[in-house]
């Protein structure tokens, strides 16, 4: 097993609607001095893919928020006071349906993109044909958990990597079919880049090297089915 | 911003119990040709800790498994057939009370250590008297999330770093207060470390290098207080 290295890509500029996300990627890593190389996993926050894709609405007050959060959510899952858990058209259950109102003008918010798993598999086209490389990308954003504080990044979006390495069948050096057996892999991902993204800190774009699990995953094979769901 | 590396920590023989895991770890660095730099931080899956500490037990029959799992767990969360989704002595929500029974022989199972935080102090002042340095220790273990499928590696033993990143007061390049303000930065390293240990390889170690949060972060600090946690 070689090491893992995680990149901050720096200098990308604020996103706007129809920029060419991959064409600024690829050219902030040049001007850094490096190039991205095959499995190399290109993970982007899903703000500057829903910025380029449109995905800011104008909210005049709190009560356009409020309106705004219920209209993205397909389900309330719990509701607290201000907080609402809800399940996103996507099937991601998360606070306030995933609506953002930091990193955008005042008085605005940021959607989820409508396909967060076609807009990874768009950006990993567009990066592969700018750069010759074959590569991965994942689309994050920042969760909660039911029983732990604090939030980490996951995967919303994904393509060219797998998403969940399945070790069923696997023996530990004692003989023992292991027990954890499918690693949500894509989520370590996320994780991993949040490290060197700080989340006011214009690093929306970090590359995680040295991996090789070039895989044909999706964000929407995280999604527990409801049957599974122990906590509707 | 800098880049992070994760490396991978080989070599380290099977434990055992009242083994000395510090100077194991800094003996399999030295052989691998590096070593340890101050605010690295080492991360060690909980297994091999609780080997050292004599946490293994027998479990003769599926029995007792079950009988043991119930002993361990202070509350059943929810039940449907052979998952049990418990609350270990320690406040963390996990499958089975974390009674794991892979990379042990056969016929028995680990416990998590007593008091894991305390684990991961004691086995960073060992390590930081035999290298000389100041580092962070996060131990870890592998949980599910309740509505995303596949398991990821999260803290549960924590010394010498910041657990939760306190963005409160933080403001973006808009002027706006983050909304994320709780980063559970602990976690994010785990999961990092897990990309390069792998269930079956033997790697019950790596090493995160390039961040710098030393704090007095404990992982209890990771555990949401009941009368926030909307899903009991």
């Amino acid at each position: 097993m070689t090491k893992l290295e995680v990149l901050p890509v720096v200098g990308i500029r604020e996103i706007a609607a129809g920029d060419d996300l991959a064409t600024l990627i690829v050219a902030a890593i040049a001007a850094d001095g490096w190039h991205l190389k095959n499995k190399d996993i290109v993970v982007v926050t899903h703000k500057v893919v829903s910025k380029q894709e449109g995905r800011v609405v104008e909210i005049p007050d709190e009560e356009a928020y409020r309106a705004l959060v219920e209209d993205e959510a397909v389900r309330i899952v719990r509701r607290r006071g201000d907080l609402v858990i809800t399940q996103t058209k996507h099937g991601f259950i998360c606070a306030n349906a995933a609506v953002d109102r930091s990193n955008v003008a005042e008085g605005y918010a940021i959607l989820l993109p409508v396909d967060p798993d076609r807009s990874a598999h768009r950006l990993r086209m567009l990066i592969e044909e700018q750069t010759g490389t074959s590569i991965g990308v994942v689309i994050t954003d920042t969760f909660g958990r039911p029983w732990r504080r604090g939030l980490v990044d996951v995967a919303i979006g994904v393509s060219g990597v797998t998403s969940i390495l399945d070790l069923r069948g696997t023996y530990d050096a004692h003989g023992n079919e292991l027990n954890v057996t499918e690693v949500a892999v894509v989520d370590e991902i996320a994780a991993a880049a949040d490290l060197v993204m700080g989340k006011a800190d214009q690093i929306p774009v970090a590359v995680v090297r040295g991996l090789d699990i070039v895989g044909q995953g999706r964000a929407s094979d995280l999604i527990r089915p409801p049957e599974e769901d122990l906590f509707r």
